[in-house]
């Protein structure tokens, strides 16, 4: 793994000591965000060494028309940036009018940064000697609120130590940023107003192109030894740039502190013509609160949110901290309460994968929202999908698809594909399967039937048009074949037979012919209105089924496995284990073209399809598909270990299991993609509790029972999780001499446990 | 076809009847060249309307390094584009001070455009009236000099034929111009100098990032009916345009009539620093010779090049202008005078294509070039590669070759591959197969077996290790195979055994070895020197043999056809026959993955590999190969249709072999694949010329004789081709009653006519 710096901690993300060259990664590691909005753990005062400035409103975006010369019909009109926004946690210090720069400081030291998840807040506290000789400490904390969603807080407090000295505090907003990606330092945003008010400063916003309306605002509020403080503020003010400065002539040892309040304001939520005034109340409700009392909200706040979600390891430090820091940053990133987001694969931790939406919000981070939150919110993010359906019938047009054919896209913000390379746009279609296999997921795990007649059967519907219209009839082989896809191993582009992608098609059709059946004999109604909206006749069912009952499956006698795609066994078959480690990762050391011809599978392909139709195999195909892929797989895309482990734990390789859960729970905190500078792997953590509540603990729902094949990696002595089952709770704590099952509330639950049935029943703990 | 407004006649292109719907396809069929410069036939007064502006310099391109979020390792780090270059073709024409604008005016009759082939000009004429209701004939006539190539001439007369009217000409330099396909209308050029000296005026400028340096100019002498009139001359500045302005009070019938010298001189032929000076010195030259006398020298210039290269066709219009269009456009484009210059697949037509040099040159270009010119041009064009080698060795080294292993770039203007987009540039390397087989190709024709040992064999050397280490040994199937790209046919990406790329491979490692062994026997002092350049041992050797030996060809039984690639079967079979109408052409109604899954095959692939290695299959397996693939060839590259007219011919489908003829040689003219717009197909011109002289005339060299089986389509009286053999120049003239064969010089010659060994002497006749 490439970096060790982080230190290990049960509910704290700590960093020690200064290290100019870690500056980008600690600034990923430490992000914080509150599901509105987030932010890299950037500097509040002026830093000019090498750093990735980043502030990100959830759903503001932007579209890039840059055309390349080899446009193919059907390409999106854009792809989908994720927007830097103005910034407003800035504060420019000076020390007797030398600026306070970590970069140029004669000397740095005790330099501290905590992100404490138990609480939801960042801190920062170093000492400098600067050029001028003055040696100050810095103390410093800052929080996104959660109860408040467009504010955070910040508290930055200077104390000289060897001298008095004359301290300024010069809080500012800028809009003038650029993205870190553009290709020109182009601008994106229109700034509209610069406003001050008294002690408020407000610069109003548009992006450009999208629209998007923002107000980004700030206050002050400045104290000396506690007390607070007046000070006379001059402001300063240009097209996108407003700030106020605080002078105090500060005499050794006493501390002289800003309290700053900032956010954001937008037009999802607020009429955009009043956006200066809605700003303006919620500062002086900020304000009015408080810094203190805003950070014990927040505390409140957090408490909440562990209370159901989170995993207790004992006996194992870095696996505690890497599973917190998992759960902690997914609910930094998503609760739930704005039907128009959704969760993108890099949160609000940098720029990368521009969209918001990927197929991992259905393959991966429902189960997560589904288990430790209401029911509503998963239902949510079934219901961001049916919202979309329209655009996805588009979608699928501009490919040639038909009658209702709905292909979802890659990459979205809103509906519309936006991203464009034809071997993943045109190609990696299995995310469509992914959007009807969540629906199943949610129907499987709540019970909740009534999301399909309601909607989900549209979406069923255009699915299986789709994946009906997409196969071929191979005369050849007698029997209907997907050509021309990309797998979710995307080690390979335009391959023909991706089994997974068959499997998942296959599947959908029977789905979606199964609850056509369902909804026509309990909810006749909503099969009259869905048949009157979508129109279908028996034969185009019997054409989808034929496709279904005739699906091609590439398969080798000689291993006994399904092939992943059609002509898999004509690679050169070098295990990794056998590939030189100079080489790793691959997609960083080799061209395209090499890794394509390679065996080496980026994460889980057809063992993604063995996890996700777990029951549809036995456990000795499992162990078989197991031990033919996973030796060719390289685990570089961060969906990959927690499947794996997932798959292992199942087999009894514990050894392994604790390895890729390793790899999934600390794969940002120890870098081993070497790329955490970039931003965090968000949609993946929600692997990482999979691993732990459906890998070690084995949690499974099987004929509406919750069931449970508890296992515990050597050297932990207890882990615990908890699960929303059906608005029952249950809290599962597994120890190396059996496992204790609990649950909230007045009615008994009953589960199985490796195959027993067990009951539990309300405030008794049953030992098994 | 979709447009049929060019008038057929033998030696010029008419067009009749002004359609402002056809500007952009007229400014691209009437397009002018010398070789070293060359411009679409935009007007040279103002035009409001829909038009293409285009003037293009040899060798000035610009690195565009616009990057995509999904940069693959090993791309280039720019793609080239040919750039606009300044316009020094306007003038401004006013009439009573109102703009003369074909847009604008009240009526325009009697509109004539000629681009006369013969002679090398461009003429155009019509009738106007202007809003302020003065009628007036305006005729044009232009050139780009062969004899100086860096000089054009225009004439522009202006006859009031209504009233007396003052009549300004303002001719002038505009360096203030852009691309069709930039993205954000970016600048490419810096001015750095805008001059006027008496009537002459200068823009001295340099691209940007290239920095390449040019200065264009302008000189202009103005008449009064045939007498030379100074009139006053209002110049005006900008910092990047110039003009001078001509006034003229101008009698009812009186013609007004500016001459118009002007050009660029770029310091790829001069030194940076004198470029103001060279042009004067240039500019000085071509006015003392003047409009007329230039004008002589060109159709003089233009009757030596026909004279070796005309084809004359008897009985059909259509195909002699077709034809005559095509090889006037080859000539225009390259001459073989520099070389660092090459042919681009749109020479100086548009912007498309960027780059300068792709695989069409060896595969296409070379056969044209070699019979008609002196064979020094043909070896010129295999130096251009072999003065690249260096940088395609490093090209392999980014994608992971080594040890002198060569891939040429998919498109380049210096060596460097700039081109990005990995199906192409990583895995369409087919085109290292032509570039060796264009020095078997020079070496068959013109038997100078020098250029290997001097220089050929480092190439092939260079080539054979990249096809040694690109194949894949599977054990599968116990036999080498190359995994991973993209044939000819580009309606295929990322495939695997594509039967052309596996069959060149092997042929290029075969003719590398056979050529070691001869240059060890018969030239050792090269053979010392390159062996201690390149270094091989025999065991490196017997590695390629082995290679070689057990390539992998796909092939089925059923069928009896070697397959395009693997999986070919798989595929839904309906024939291009069978396929709706309203689906073609397929690359502009269907979206990329369509594309793919189809059969449909853009141009010769399998076929090209038949049509290259001719005599390694008999007639039969060509007729199988030709009816299994033909029925699925879309032919929507300008590539396609001459391979299949010459393979039609061979298998005496004289009506199919003709159909193809027209469709390559008039492929432009009747704008068969509705993008004439854009610029003309020049590279695949060369395909036109082969389909009359490969094709009906079955010209092919076998074992060192010139042979010959000619047929002649229907309808056609005579068509009559010369072939520049080893320095002897044969006629062939073919009517429906037999063939003439006539030779200039010396020495007789010995022939194959059908077989038959025909002895040709100077100065006789001998009809067969």
């Amino acid at each position: 793994m490439n970096q060790d710096y982080i230190i290990p901690n049960d509910w704290s993300i700590i960093e020690e000591g200064f290290n100019p060259e870690m500056v980008k990664s600690s600034e990923s590691l430490f992000s914080i965000g509150n599901g509105a909005m987030g932010q890299r753990a950037n500097f509040e005062e002026n830093y000019t060494g090498s750093t990735f400035q980043g502030s990100y409103i959830g759903g503001v975006y932007y579209p890039d028309k840059t055309r390349v010369g080899w446009w193919k019909n059907g390409y999106p009109e854009y792809f989908a940036k994720v927007l830097n926004a103005p910034n407003w946690i800035g504060i420019n210090v000076q020390i007797n009018d030398e600026n306070l720069d970590l970069h140029t400081c004669k000397e740095v030291s005790k330099f501290k940064r905590e992100l404490n998840m138990k609480e939801g807040w960042l801190s920062r506290s170093f000492e400098a000697v600067l050029q001028n000789g003055v040696k100050i400490n810095v103390e410093t904390k800052r929080f996104l609120s959660l109860e408040l969603d467009e504010v955070g807080a910040i508290k930055y407090a200077v104390t000289p130590l060897n001298s008095d000295a004359k301290i300024t505090f010069s809080p500012y907003l800028d809009a003038g940023i650029t993205n870190e990606d553009t290709n020109w330092d182009d601008q994106f945003w229109d700034v509209l107003e610069v406003t001050q008010n008294n002690q408020q400063s407000f610069i109003k916003a548009r992006t450009m192109k999208t629209h998007f309306y923002t107000c980004t605002f700030m206050e002050s509020r400045l104290f000396l030894d506690g007390n607070e403080v007046i000070t006379g503020c001059n402001n300063e003010k240009t097209a996108n740039y407003v700030s106020c400065n605080y002078q105090q002539e500060t005499k050794k040892n006493q501390t002289f502190t800003i309290h700053k309040f900032g956010g954001y304001v937008v037009d999802r939520d607020h009429n955009k013509d009043e956006l200066v005034k809605v700003a303006k109340d919620v500062l002086d409700k900020a304000v009015s609160f408080g810094f203190y009392a805003l950070l014990e909200t927040q505390k409140q706040s957090w408490a909440q949110i562990w209370k159901m979600s989170d995993i207790t390891i004992e006996g194992d430090v870095k696996a505690q901290q890497g599973i917190r820091f998992n759960i902690f940053h997914l609910n930094q990133t998503y609760l739930g309460t704005d039907s128009t987001l959704n969760i993108g694969p890099k949160g609000f931790t940098g720029e990368k994968y521009g969209g918001s939406t990927y197929w991992d919000t259905e393959a991966y981070c429902i189960p997560f929202y589904m288990a430790t939150k209401d029911q509503s919110v998963a239902r949510k993010l079934l219901e961001y999908r049916y919202n979309h359906l329209e655009k996805a019938i588009e979608n699928a047009e501009k490919l040639g698809f038909k009658n209702g054919a709905a292909l979802y896209p890659m990459v979205t913000m809103n509906g519309e594909e936006c991203h464009n390379e034809w071997e993943i746009t045109f190609e990696e279609i299995h995310r469509n399967g992914a959007i009807a296999f969540a629906i199943f997921n949610y129907h499987r795990f709540t019970n909740d039937y009534s999301y399909i007649p309601e909607k989900g059967l549209e979406v069923l519907i255009g699915i299986a048009r789709f994946w009906h219209q997409r196969a071929t009839f191979s005369t050849n082989k007698d029997k209907f074949m997907i050509l021309g896809v990309t797998g979710p191993n995307e080690y390979e582009n335009n391959i023909n037979n991706n089994w997974y992608t068959n499997y998942i098609a296959k599947w959908c059709i029977n789905y979606a012919l199964k609850n056509i059946e369902l909804v026509k004999t309990d909810h006749i109604s909503d099969y009259i209105r869905i048949k009157e909206k979508v129109y279908f006749t028996d034969d185009e069912l019997i054409g989808w089924k034929k496709v279904a009952d005739n699906m091609y499956f590439p398969y080798s006698e000689e291993h006994n496995v399904f092939l992943q795609q059609d002509g898999f066994l004509d690679k050169e078959l070098i295990t990794v284990a056998d590939l030189d480690k100079s080489q790793r990762p691959i997609n960083q050391k080799w061209s395209w073209d090499r890794i394509l011809r390679s065996p080496y599978i980026k994460q889980a392909d057809t063992l993604q399809g063995f996890y996700m139709f777990e029951d549809d195999f036995s456990t000795e195909e499992l162990e078989r598909h197991f031990d033919f892929y996973e030796p060719f797989t390289v685990h570089e895309s961060s969906l990959s270990p927690c499947v794996h482990s997932i798959q292992a734990a199942k087999l009894d390789r514990m050894e392994q299991a604790y390895t890729f859960y390793l790899r999934t729970s600390r794969l940002d905190l120890d870098d081993y993609n070497h790329e955490v500078e970039e931003g965090l792997h968000i949609t993946s953590m929600a692997g990482t509790w999979m691993s732990i509540v459906e890998g070690f603990g084995g949690m499974r729902v099987l004929n509406n029972t919750l069931t449970f094949a508890p296992k515990i990696p050597k050297g932990w002595q207890t882990y615990s999780f908890k699960v929303n089952f059906r608005n029952q709770i249950i809290t599962v704590s597994v120890s190396q001499n059996g496992t204790v099952f609990e649950i909230d509330g007045n009615n008994e639950l009953n589960i199985l446990v490796n195959g027993e049935k067990v009951t539990v029943s309300p405030n008794n703990l049953q030992t098994v």
